[in-house]
């Protein structure tokens, strides 16, 4: 990688924080909470102080980015902005120990949602509204945005930059050009951003919490600004319009394009749209029939309701909840966790191994079954009538291993906590596919307090890994990545 | 597929189990039980008298068996003898529920070794020796069996019944001809089993718990013939003597034949052996430091003997137990569960998901990695100085896609009885590798015979498809399988 590339566009990004931290500190004035906004104005000049000198000092006439770069980019930079970010709860004393701070805010920008905190209503509006903001930027991507908003060099760097911060197993652009591409993703992000408040609004929820909450459901985050969850405002309409829009940011956002570019035959054609259409509507169904079964909910009304929000909160990867699914019968969780692994729609905001990955890996098992059956016929994998580069399927077999073996080293390093199976376990499935809560002590009621240090630490890199899809961090251990190019 | 031919083959192997089920009626006769020495002959000639005609009826005098004969003769010839070594259990009413029988029989012949049974002291002699005798022909496989001893008509006919039956991504012939390649096998199995035996008996061992166990640790079974399975026998030597064999029987037979033919070399080059011996030596290793951490064991001697006696038997998929690891800290109880799914080596008596697979499944992950820094680059995945077939790859990674499909889609069934997590997981785990216990209410101490029919017949047919690697019993879903080849 160049070495000087990296730093440069590393500073704008962070440059980039700084200002964005003006709008907590801008919310915590206008709640007149001053040590709150004296924090944030200290961090955000310290970064700035810190990361503009180096922006200068590393320009360049003609900056060119190649795939190295943006890989060291987008796996630097998620570990810069997450420390950064971490500052303002750590110096505020809000959260006093350095690895809760850290954990909370990788947690809040990876839109994990799971958090260290035993009680919030006792943060300030403002920390609150900076926890809740970190889900909403990191949703759509910190690299997205600085492309979207900061003038660029060359029209390739962009698409290296978002290519490398994008999930799903093939990254396509809308337009053209990629810094057009990724004004038109934050423009449809903002439009639904601002279409759910006021939904929000119209139901009786106070501004700032339609603002943090909705904060949470794009960026399918799913912090809980209160105690008690979304369940303190007691409204089914707002549950309704979280659960709507928690599937809505589960989708691939190339989807809203179509919409807006009238392309609806493009739409029909997309196959990961069906299946997580399909997979939503089976998981309501198979839940609603198992809780009532069990008499857990009297009437089927109330467990649709508490069905289809967790189901639509666990697979977009979000992570509210308005029920204790951990108390619910074992074939529901199951299926809660099964749909934890599945995650959402590639393109989206949401976490997971992806629908449109799982449909590819279906596909080439598939393959490989009629092959043995017909030896000498020439199979394809095919998505959407588009024959798959081998690369593509090889690239996802591969990505599968590696999410096997970071799985399996994780979960090694989470029981040496000594809990029982089903939270080690799950906590790892929670953190590494950025959905939020897990089972039995790390559950819906629960939080992760009470883990080790090192427990945060790995959970904390598995966030990372699970936000990137695992490859950037991975590269970044090869040595021939901090070699500047020379061929 | 032709069904002549399959059924003919079939038959034969009917015949032959009947011809096996003699030696446990010699067994009764000998411990003066007469009821179990009736069953045994009524079954024997029941079978006899069915298969024999169809065999006759279904001759042929030029009987080819292509790839798709081979497969369809492994999935309904484990289906076929599962059901009939079932019926000594049920007739003689020593296991009065079939569906439990049933179970028995299976996790028996894929030398699963998970019982139903609650109290093992109160079983017939004969009917012991039948129970532990099915570990031991399942364990090199019956199709192999049938290759072994009985004539085939044409060479290539024998190899692929083999490649049906046998683990492991590929199948390497011995010799040419396979049906030399078979009867090598099973005399380098039967001497190994024969060493173990005296082994036993020279430990102080009577001759009838020798067999018993040998047969168990011979196929990686591990049906217990004690209540209080080998501690019984209190003998640090013999649980020395279990643990070094289970070792050997999960390693890869090619092995043994390089021995006898004294070329080392081609034991060295081989890296599925030194990646199983040295996962072996990492897990006793941290089991032990873990455990006696924990003050589990007071020596660093007592540590040492339960964790390699529990990590050489869960490893082979065993699946014996001298210490109830359930009551483990959790951190050991992760590793014995990653091992569950690891594995032996190709080419064993063992089961799960084989080193060799795992060995080129980080292969090509590295290889995509290498080819993500490197794009112009080549990259083969190679595996002993061999450049691997790309269909092997890809066979590979589409057996790890089926595998997990499987294993969600029975936690989803198992999780109906709603137990707790750790049981259901364990028991589809333990069950799908062909181990034999798992956690909770299905770890050592326990049985499964609490759970419901569903989950036993789910069970039963997970135990089947690991033995068969999935594959043969998925194809027999394929409409195309049941058509007579015409081109």
């Amino acid at each position: 990688m160049n070495k000087k590339t990296v730093l440069n566009i590393l500073s704008k990004i962070c440059t980039l924080e700084a200002v964005l931290m003006l709008i907590p500190a801008c919310v915590a004035l206008y709640y007149n909470e001053m040590r709150t906004f004296k924090v944030f104005i200290l961090v955000a000049l310290s970064v700035a102080a810190i990361q503009l000198p180096i922006f200068i000092f590393t320009r360049q006439k003609e900056m060119d980015v190649n795939s190295r770069d943006g890989i060291a980019v987008a796996a630097l930079g998620w570990i810069v902005i997450s420390f950064y970010g971490c500052l303002p709860f750590y110096i505020s004393g809000e959260i006093p120990n350095f690895v809760d701070a850290l954990f909370e805010s990788i947690s809040g920008f990876t839109t994990t949602g799971s958090s260290i905190l035993t009680s919030v209503d006792e943060m300030t509006k403002g920390m609150m509204f900076w926890r809740c903001f970190t889900h909403w930027v990191g949703g759509m991507g910190v690299l997205v945005l600085t492309v979207a908003i900061l003038p660029s060099d060359k029209k390739s760097s962009s698409l290296q930059l978002m290519r490398a911060e994008c999930p799903g197993p093939t990254v396509e652009k809308l337009v053209p050009k990629g810094r057009a591409s990724a004004a038109i993703l934050y423009a449809i992000y903002t439009v639904l951003t601002l279409i759910m408040i006021i939904f929000l609004v119209i139901g009786g929820m106070p501004l700032y919490d339609s603002v943090c909450t909705t904060f949470g459901t794009a960026g399918t985050g799913g912090f809980g600004i209160r105690n008690a969850g979304l369940g303190y405002y007691n409204s089914a309409y707002i549950e309704g319009v979280v659960t709507v829009f928690m599937m809505l940011f589960g989708v691939n956002f190339n989807i809203y394009f179509f919409i807006v570019m009238k392309r609806f035959s493009d739409i029909l054609k997309n196959s990961e749209f069906k299946v997580y259409l399909g997979i939503i509507a089976t998981s309501i169904a198979l839940i609603c029939a198992n809780t009532m079964a069990y008499g857990v909910y009297g009437s089927f009304s109330k467990a649709f309701r508490y069905s289809s929000f967790q189901v639509s909160s666990i697979m977009t990867s979000t992570g509210f909840a308005t029920a204790d699914f951990d108390q619910w019968p074992e074939f529901s969780k199951v299926i809660l966790v099964i749909l934890m692994f599945v995650g959402a729609c590639a393109g989206s905001t949401g976490g997971g191994f992806k629908v449109s990955r799982l449909i590819i890996l279906v596909r080439t098992a598939k393959r490989n079954l009629r092959k043995m059956l017909h030896p000498k016929s020439v199979n394809v994998v095919k998505s959407d009538d588009k024959t798959l580069n081998i690369e593509t399927v090889h690239g996802v077999s591969g990505y599968l291993i590696i999410y096997i073996l970071i799985f399996f080293t994780s979960l090694m390093i989470i029981s040496l906590n000594n809990l029982d199976f089903t939270t080690s376990f799950t906590s790892v499935t929670t953190c590494f596919n950025n959905i939020g809560p897990g089972l039995a002590k790390v559950g819906p009621t629960c939080n992760f307090a009470h883990l080790s240090d090192l427990s945060k630490i790995t959970l904390s890199v598995d966030m990372l890994l699970g936000r990137l899809e695992c490859i950037p961090i991975i590269m970044m251990l090869a040595p021939s990545m901090w070699i500047k190019k020379l061929y």
